[in-house]
């Protein structure tokens, strides 16, 4: 996996650092990037402080191909995400007029008309040379700076703009995933066999995941990475290792219910 | 609240970042740690690669008075927490001779009793120096070194380590919030207002958060500081400001149904 492409989230706002939102767009992110073959590397969350988002922008975007951010692009005071992307790349803040003008036609359209406020017309307001994301869910426009691409914290706006965004991306080879578990069989059984079947497939991520059910639970084995064959035969050879202690099954193990 | 002590939470886990997972301790240890006086700061998600786990480590234990980490500390291959603590801490990695004793202890009272392997024993070995973390859930431990506290990943576990943990921390003054909400209000038209609130008490962090049910839809105004008098007298502006819009309500909305 090491010549794709990479991605970066930066999910911006004291809501979730204080526990008051529960983040909903880290995994829906995270596996759509995967099967564009553009991994997520890393994601951060980070307060509504402008130095802080700066500096977090400037970083990650020398360190990864993309760069998503969530959150801070509507209209009121602790929405400064666009403004801090201007600082960032060191541009000028400025209104978009082309944004400016679909967002006045869109109010004017409303009954009753909505009033196109100094407030809303922030949301017009881009770092010079954005390229802005359009969706149906919304008027006010997120956007892409060179590698940075801005997007709301709402789940639902999040998921369309980046719906717009996606064809546009440079990709990488997908990631493949295959998963086996089983019922009773417990990581301390087969650690070992695990680590000889991860020195067989250096290229591929391992993974072991304890599941719990009541009483019970068992350990999911999952092997990624965008070669399908080797990612086939590392299944294989895990199901054979779990098939040692217990009953093997393909795929994930139901949820707890 | 800039008196307070601060919190890092490293989520550590390939699963998290592949989707496979939904993180559920950041909103739990967010919460807390807020009640406890001690407000999270920042969150990161990161691979299971251990330069970037002890970069990272290294970086955020400067940075924020205790950094908390979930994940990589079972038995497999992939779990590799513990060992990157010592090598960002320049220490060794031993094994934990009183973990040892009560891991070797409670394998031998199991019926049938458990082999204590080779992988089971890594979850005895602890960076030098570490003062374990034990709980009801498991018989591995977690453990603290310094300003470093290195928890399980599975949320049950987690947070039974983490309230083993929590007396023992040093606390800062709790944070308060009041939140208030009206429905059919829009976050474009009290921005304006919500600014000139915000700017009458600097020390505290308010913030207004748009919800959704079918078409329709309100803001919610969060007030939180750690002066509780201030905060009520926030919560009280911005209801009023919500009552020149419509019917404010005290309060965080009901959940979309």
């Amino acid at each position: 996996m090491t010549s794709n492409p990479t991605a970066c989230l930066l999910i911006i706002g004291n809501e979730v650092l204080s526990g008051r939102t529960r983040d909903a767009n880290l995994q829906f992110l995270a596996t759509r990037l995967g099967e564009l073959g553009i991994p997520m590397r890393e994601a951060r969350v980070i307060p509504d402080v402008p130095e802080i988002i700066i500096a977090t922008v400037n970083e990650c975007r020398a360190r990864f191909t993309h760069v998503f951010t969530t959150g801070g692009i509507g209209p009121t005071h602790d929405d400064i995400t666009s403004e801090c992307i201007a600082r960032a790349f060191g541009v000028p803040w400025e209104v978009h007029e082309e944004s400016r003008a679909l967002m006045a036609a869109d109010y004017a359209r409303r009954d009753p008309p909505v009033e196109f406020n100094a407030a809303r017309l922030r949301m017009a307001t881009l770092p010079r040379g954005a390229v802005p994301i359009r969706c149906a869910e919304t008027n006010a426009p997120g956007f892409s700076m060179e590698n940075v691409h801005v997007m709301a914290g709402v789940p639902r706006i999040m998921r369309s703009m980046f719906e717009t965004l996606a064809p546009g991306l440079e990709r990488g080879r997908p990631v493949v995933s295959h998963t086996v578990h089983a019922d009773y069989v417990y990581e301390g059984q087969i650690a070992e066999g695990l680590t000889a079947i991860q020195s067989r497939f250096p290229e591929l991520d391992l993974g072991s995941y304890p599941y719990y059910r009541g009483k019970g639970g068992g350990v999911a084995l999952v092997a990624k990475g965008t070669e399908a064959a080797e990612v086939e035969a590392a299944a294989e050879a895990m199901f054979a290792l779990l098939a040692q202690y217990g009953q093997a099954q393909q795929g994930e193990p139901a949820p707890e219910g």
